[in-house]
Order: C-alpha cells, then sequence, then structure tokens
C-alpha cells in the first residue's frame, strides 16, 4: 500500500537529458521515498492512503536553496541602498540582536522558503544547534553549518580596517560546529544533514581553515563557505596574505570537490574557471550580489566548465526574500543583461540549478533534485489556474517552464511534500502555525529594535539619515 | 457621513519631500474621492458607512502600470529566450490569435494586475472597444489607446526585411481609435480614459502620425507610442528614412510634453537626455525588456533631467507577468548592477516611479499617484504580518518601504481600493468571478492553440526545437 498517489499533473521529473517533463503524470510516494514517477496507467501500485488529484497542475522537485541565513532574517530590511553592505548597515544592528531572535526570525524565514516552494535549506547560521530544531519542527530538509569565525563581536570594525581575528573565539565556534554534528547529522533519516561552515577565507587563521578540513573528511560531508564574496574580503586577504581568495585557497589545498564556494562575486574568470575546473561547486545568491553590490557574479563563467552551479537566496536583511522563484527569475535576467543576450540562462537551464544542478552541486544527487523511484519524496504542487501561470499549454509549444521560471512569483505552490510528508498544503502549514510564529518574531523583533535605539542613531548611519529626510 | 475610514495603518503618502509616512495613519473616503488622511485623532469627519481596521497593515496609494498589453497576455510564455522576440516568438503564434482570445485573456490579465496591487492601467492593444469593458467590468482604472499602425497582418516578416506600410490599414485602425476617444473617454467621472496609441514610428507613415498628433491635441490626451524599442525599431528606420528614430520624431514635432515614450531601450544618452528635455514622459519596462533583449534601458540617464518616469509590465509573451512588485524590484536591481552600485535606484526611488511620479509622467498627478485629499481614492492595503514583509519595524530604522519594494511579490496585498469602490478583498475579487475568468481564458487559449497547431511546428522556431528536445 502506498503512502500517496499523486495523479493527473504535468509531472516534471528533471531526469533525463531534457526536464522529462511528462503530461497527465502521476507520482506514489511510500514513507519518505518516491516508489514511481509516469503515465497513471504505466504505475506497477495504485492503491495509496491517500490520493491527490493535480488536474491542472505542475507537480515538480521541491526547490533547494543552496545558501540562506535564516538567523539574520529578523533583520529583513535594514540594510540595502548603501555602499558596504556589511558594515555600513547589517553590523550596527546586529549588535542588538540576541539569540532569541536568530531563532524566532529563523522560523519565520523558513516558513517563507516553504510557502514559496523551497524543500531543501542550506542554512548557514548559528546558533545552528538552537535554529536547526526550527528545521526538525517544521519538517523541512536541511543542510546546515554552524558559521565558524574568529571575528570578535560586531559592529565596531571600520570599512578599510584589518579584522583582529581571535583563536578563542575560532575554537569556542569550531567545538559549537563539532557538536552540532555529533548531535544532528544524519536525524530522520538524513533529512538534517550538517556540514562544515568556515564563513569565509578573511574571517579565520588557515590552521583553523585546515583543522575545519579534516572533520569534513572524517564525516564525509562538505564545506560550505564564502569565496570572493566581495571587495572586503578580497581587500582583506591582500592585507593580510598579500594574494587574492582563490588563489590562497588553491595553495592551502581548499580547491577541490569538498568546497561549496559561496558567491564569488569578486572572482575573475580565470580564477571562476579554476574553481570549477578543481571540481568545486558555485552557489549563487543573484538576488542578494544584486542588491548589496550592484554585481552579476560569474556564473557564465562557471557553467562553461561545470554544472555543479546551485542558487541561493542568501539573506534577508539585503535580498531582501528568501524565495527560489524570485531567484531563477533574477539569475535568468541578470544574466541575460550581463552578456546583452536574451537567450542566455534560459529558462530551463535556470529551473536545473535550482533542482538537480544544485542536488549535484551539494553532492546529493542520489537522494534530491528530481523525481526519480528510490529518491527522497520532496515534491512541491504549482497550480497552473492562478493568473500568473495563465494560460497553461502543451501543445503545439509547452509554456509551463518559462512560466514557472520568468511569471511565477512562489504564491502559485499550493502544497508542499518533504521526505514524504505534506507539509504544507492549500497554502496552509501543517506542522507549525504561522501565524503564531510571526506573532513570536514580531515581538522578539520589537525588543531588537528596542535594544538598537540606544545606540543605531548616534552611530547616523547612511540608512538613518534617509529616514530622517522621511524618505524611508 | 463618510463612505469608508481605513485606520491604524501604517499610511505612505507618497505626498511632500520625502515619502509622506504616516505611522498610526487613517484615511477617509467619500465617493470616488479621498477627504482626509492623517492621524485619526487630527481627523475632521470620523462617521463612515463602513471602517477598515489596518493595524500591521501599510495603505498607500494603488500603483500605476503605465504600460500593459492585456490583449496579448492569452500568449504568456510563448516567446522568451529567444533572438528577434517579435519575428522569432510573438508573431508566429501571433497568427492564431482571436478577437475572443485576446478579450478573455485580457480580463485574466486585469485580474492578476489588481491582485499585485496594481490600480491604474495604461493598456495599449486592441480591440480596445472590447477589451475596455473588461476594466469598466472589473473596477479598474484604465487608460487605454488602440493600438494604431499600418502592418499588414502578421506572421510573414522576416528579420531585417522593411515591412510593408498599408495606409488603408492605418486609417481603419484610426477610425478605430477615434470611435474609442468618443465613446469611452471620460467614462465613470473619467475613470477610464483614452489616449491616442501609435505603435511606433516605424509602423506607420509620418502622414498618420501627424493626424494622430491633431487628435490628441483635440481632445488634449497623451500619445502613448514605442520609441526606440529594439534593434528592429532603428533598423527599420534607417532603412526607410536614413535616421534614428528620436531624431525623426524631433524633426517631425513628435518629442514634447504630450509624449509618453515607451521603452527608449536603443535610444543612446544623447537621444535619452533630448526627449527628457523636450518634457516627454519615459515609460521603463525593466522585467519584458530584460527578458526579450536583454538590455537595461537608459532610465538612469533620463532621470538626470526629468522625474517624469514610470513604469509599466508590458507584456506577457515576454515578462512573462504583469505585476508591478515585479517591476520596481527589477527597475532597482538591473540599474543597480548597470551602474555597479547598489545605492542606485533606491527603493524609496523606484516607489515614487511606481506611483507619484508615474502619475506625473502621465499627467494625472491631479488625480491619482498619492494619499491626498481631494484625489481619487486608489489605494492598496498591504499585510504586514505576511512573512516576506517580516518583521515590520518602525524604529530606530523603518525597514518597510525596503521590503516592499525588494521583498513583496504582490501576494501581500490584501485589498484593492479603486475609485472609492472596494475591488479586491482578502484577496477575493468582488465585482469579477475569478475561477470563471480563469476558465474561460484557458478554453480561449485552447482554441487559439488548436488553430496554432494547423502551421506552427512546420515553422521550427528556436523554442519549437527546445521542446523537441525536452527543453519546454
Amino acid at each position: 500500500m502506498l503512502d500517496l498517489l499523486i495523479k493527473n499533473a504535468t509531472v516534471i521529473t528533471m531526469e533525463g537529458k531534457g526536464l522529462g517533463i511528462i503530461p497527465n503524470g502521476a507520482v506514489s510516494i511510500k514513507g519518505n521515498k518516491i516508489v514511481e514517477v509516469g503515465k497513471y496507467d504505466s504505475l506497477t501500485y495504485k492503491k495509496a492512503h491517500r490520493e491527490i488529484d493535480a488536474e491542472n497542475k505542475v507537480v515538480m522537485p521541491g526547490l533547494i536553496d543552496a545558501h540562506i541565513h535564516t538567523g539574520i532574517a529578523i533583520l529583513r530590511g535594514l540594510s540595502q541602498d548603501v555602499d558596504n553592505w556589511m558594515e555600513g548597515g547589517l553590523w550596527p544592528f546586529a549588535k542588538a540582536l540576541d539569540e532569541q531572535g536568530r531563532i524566532k526570525g529563523s522560523m519565520v524565514n523558513i516558513i517563507e522558503g516553504i510557502k514559496a516552494g523551497t524543500t531543501t535549506f542550506c542554512d548557514y547560521d548559528n546558533p545552528m544547534d538552537k535554529i536547526v530544531e526550527n528545521h526538525a519542527a517544521i519538517g523541512s530538509r536541511a543542510v546546515v553549518a554552524d558559521t565558524i569565525n574568529e571575528m570578535p563581536e560586531k559592529g565596531d570594525i571600520k570599512v578599510g580596517e584589518l579584522y583582529p581575528l581571535d583563536p578563542a573565539v575560532g575554537q569556542q565556534k569550531f567545538k559549537n560546529a563539532l557538536n552540532l554534528m555529533e548531535k544532528w547529522h544524519g536525524y530522520k533519516d538524513g533529512r538534517i544533514r550538517c556540514l562544515m561552515g568556515p564563513q569565509g577565507p578573511d574571517m579565520m587563521s588557515k590552521e583553523l581553515l585546515l583543522e575545519v578540513k579534516e572533520v569534513a573528511k572524517k564525516y564525509n560531508t562538505k564545506i560550505h563557505m564564502h569565496v570572493a564574496q566581495g571587495d572586503r574580503e578580497i581587500l582583506q586577504m591582500e592585507k593580510r596574505y598579500g594574494k587574492r581568495s582563490i588563489q590562497y585557497l588553491d595553495e592551502i589545498g581548499y580547491l577541490d570537490e569538498m568546497l561549496l564556494a559561496v558567491h564569488l562575486t569578486e572572482a575573475t574568470a580565470e580564477e571562476t574557471k579554476l574553481v570549477a575546473q578543481r571540481g568545486a561547486s558555485m552557489i549563487l545568491c543573484s538576488g542578494s550580489i544584486g542588491i548589496i553590490d550592484g554585481i552579476v557574479p560569474p556564473a557564465a563563467e562557471f557553467i562553461k566548465h561545470s554544472e555543479r552551479l546551485a542558487l541561493g537566496s542568501d539573506q534577508a536583511p539585503g535580498n531582501n526574500c528568501n524565495n527560489m522563484f524570485n531567484e531563477m527569475k533574477f539569475t535568468s535576467i541578470l544574466n541575460k543583461c550581463n552578456a546583452k543576450d536574451p537567450k542566455a540562462f534560459p529558462s530551463w537551464e535556470v529551473l536545473k540549478m535550482a533542482t538537480i544542478n544544485a542536488a549535484k552541486a551539494l553532492g546529493m544527487e542520489d537522494e534530491i533534485g528530481s523525481i526519480a523511484p528510490g529518491k527522497k519524496a520532496d515534491v512541491i504542487i504549482v497550480d497552473t489556474k492562478s493568473p500568473a501561470m495563465f494560460p497553461a499549454l502543451h501543445s503545439p509549444q509547452r509554456n509551463i517552464v518559462p512560466n514557472l521560471v520568468y511569471s511565477a512569483s512562489g504564491s502559485e505552490v499550493e502544497s508542499v511534500i518533504i521526505d514524504g510528508k505534506v507539509v504544507m498544503e492549500d497554502r496552509k502549514l501543517i506542522s507549525v502555525d504561522e501565524k503564531q510564529a510571526v506573532q513570536e518574531g514580531q515581538e522578539a523583533a520589537e525588543k531588537i529594535a528596542k535594544r538598537a535605539e540606544e545606540f543605531y542613531d548616534s552611530m547616523e548611519t547612511t540608512l538613518s539619515k534617509k529616514m530622517k529626510e522621511g524618505l524611508l
């Protein structure tokens, strides 16, 4: 007996050379796995505890958000339209951020992602041992990393100054990451996995980076790290080591298949090619880097050499949303405009970047990223009767994929199934109370704001001035 | 007695030097006009037939979509990721497009816009005398133009060939536009207004352009026209007249305050400056031109010289959505990346482009674009308890405006009031049945698709090949 049978759907499997689209298709699920996918008549098993009639709907793999900081979501909208996003906008406020704010904000952020069709979150933040409990409770698939760095408390670092590094801070964070790994790696048949998450080559010593690598080898996990993430990082690297990030990482043996290189904002074409050729993956955060830097990262160069490219929504204080439909659309259009070529980054390629290619980038292509027998049952159901998906045509030209990538905003996602469980149905979260989560998050945010009132105005940031001018 | 009083809201009036934000504000409405706006205690009149408690909500002017072709929405998703968008993708399908398809598709498209907070639609299509009935029925504010050109039936024009122009076609379309003007201009106390809409300087003779101008003068309306909308147009102009569009328009007396110049995709900095200095408005369609051309139009140059810049969602076959939240976000980020400057096109400026500056561009700033006593009551209510707007902070730094521009997708719009009437409430359309409109539209689309089946495959377009490869 199957647990769930979804039928009459347009199934986009993301299997095979094309996208593996099956009109009037069906997907069967038992436990946390996909049993079969195909035309209804071709299925071996048809009896299920529950059937979903998905007529006029698309069934597709859940989207993979390969880089998200849910712990700072509570600072959404507090740093954009400024130079020096981190020093000029984020850090002043982050001084008032507390653990409760990180945890409560994270929950709302995960809800935001699920409501927009994200089923896998590569969550990169701290305190991850607390944040991960949100993923456990809500039912999301999570690949988590507790951020490791040697940075003293934030907030007082001026633009251009070399950061002080504190090995004691590093060791404490490293220990936290190890504890996380021991406690959570493999939780619920692998629904939650852990990675090592050094924050960046500029934010810690070579020694600590190498310690991190040994742990990653021991657990056979990837290393999730910001690389060449901005001119700030490059400046730090040149001041500290006299070389740029990628050369440094190559020299210390960090450029290999274990590396998930996030951003590559400042990577040259040569450097990007090297990252790809060494077998590392690229995680591209188009919306975030577009807003906070005004830059289109070199993904076009990367995909000449590797398909291991995934998309990430990054963070709410500067993106300002965590929505993979938003990332797909921005990834395509920003790269079209960068190349001055409307054929660049077509819808079908971008859909791969949010599903099967993301799974490959994470080394999880045996588990997620497509709808195939034996894979984990992470699927989303999208309503094609929503005006933004109207009309739905299959012949003589199918328009479903372009409309998913260029028109849908995420609110067309009707139901979300993760690890075989219905986590959202008819846009209602099942395992958590959305309204309560937002209310608790709002209260936590107001406490942070109250603490920030004590020092924020005197800092006279770019945005506080704009507020005085009545523009914010 | 007031008709409607909205209270406890964060009101973004878009009045004054800043954005005129009033926390805990109230807006009162009688008939189709705003009576007062301010702190609740300051209101002269408080008794109303209906009150809306807008706690945790933003009340702001309805968004203005200054350029939309609702009549081709039914071809959504059928032309993108290709060179020569018009000849290569749109026109092959447009051969099968019928009047019923245009009208039914238009209705769904208007619903899409309203659900994303659009209250004014500058609709530019034909048959406008039929399409306008959708606006009349649903309750939208519409500034309509029946497209005028001298183009024979579409579909067989090869890339690079000079179009044949047919004066008989032009006279018929000119007559249709005149009839529209006489019948609809000023309908319902001006809720529907008409403009003249020559399709472009390349698609009609100078004589007809000058006739159009005379009519616009007579009715004291603007002229809504594509200008320098692509390399296709420039090529036609150079072949036919030996000069580029903007020089030609200046020579025939078309560059003045009456002109709404749509796109300017191919305008040089000098040409853009000339358009601005002559007093014409620019209508910028960031999403559409990004997808179909891979180009960021020269809005940054335009706003150095004029604030009369409005945003438009253009058309569903190539944008692929008609959503002003999408346009605001793309306008900002594309221009940031074009300028490599995260400070470019900040959220507060972009919000003006979708409201008060759009109204100025259309010459309607006495009626719409801000919340002020005596203006038409076009306001939207946005839920800040939606995860994408979370959290909502007012002190020490307000984050509402950046989150509206960079995070909201449009689905956060809860209610829409146009001309004093509630047109959508709690995301439910009041005056039309959304489900039925989509159903009727889908049926009309399938008829078009059936007709297209007869010839489409043999045309072997770029996209039909991609479908054969399983990518679409």
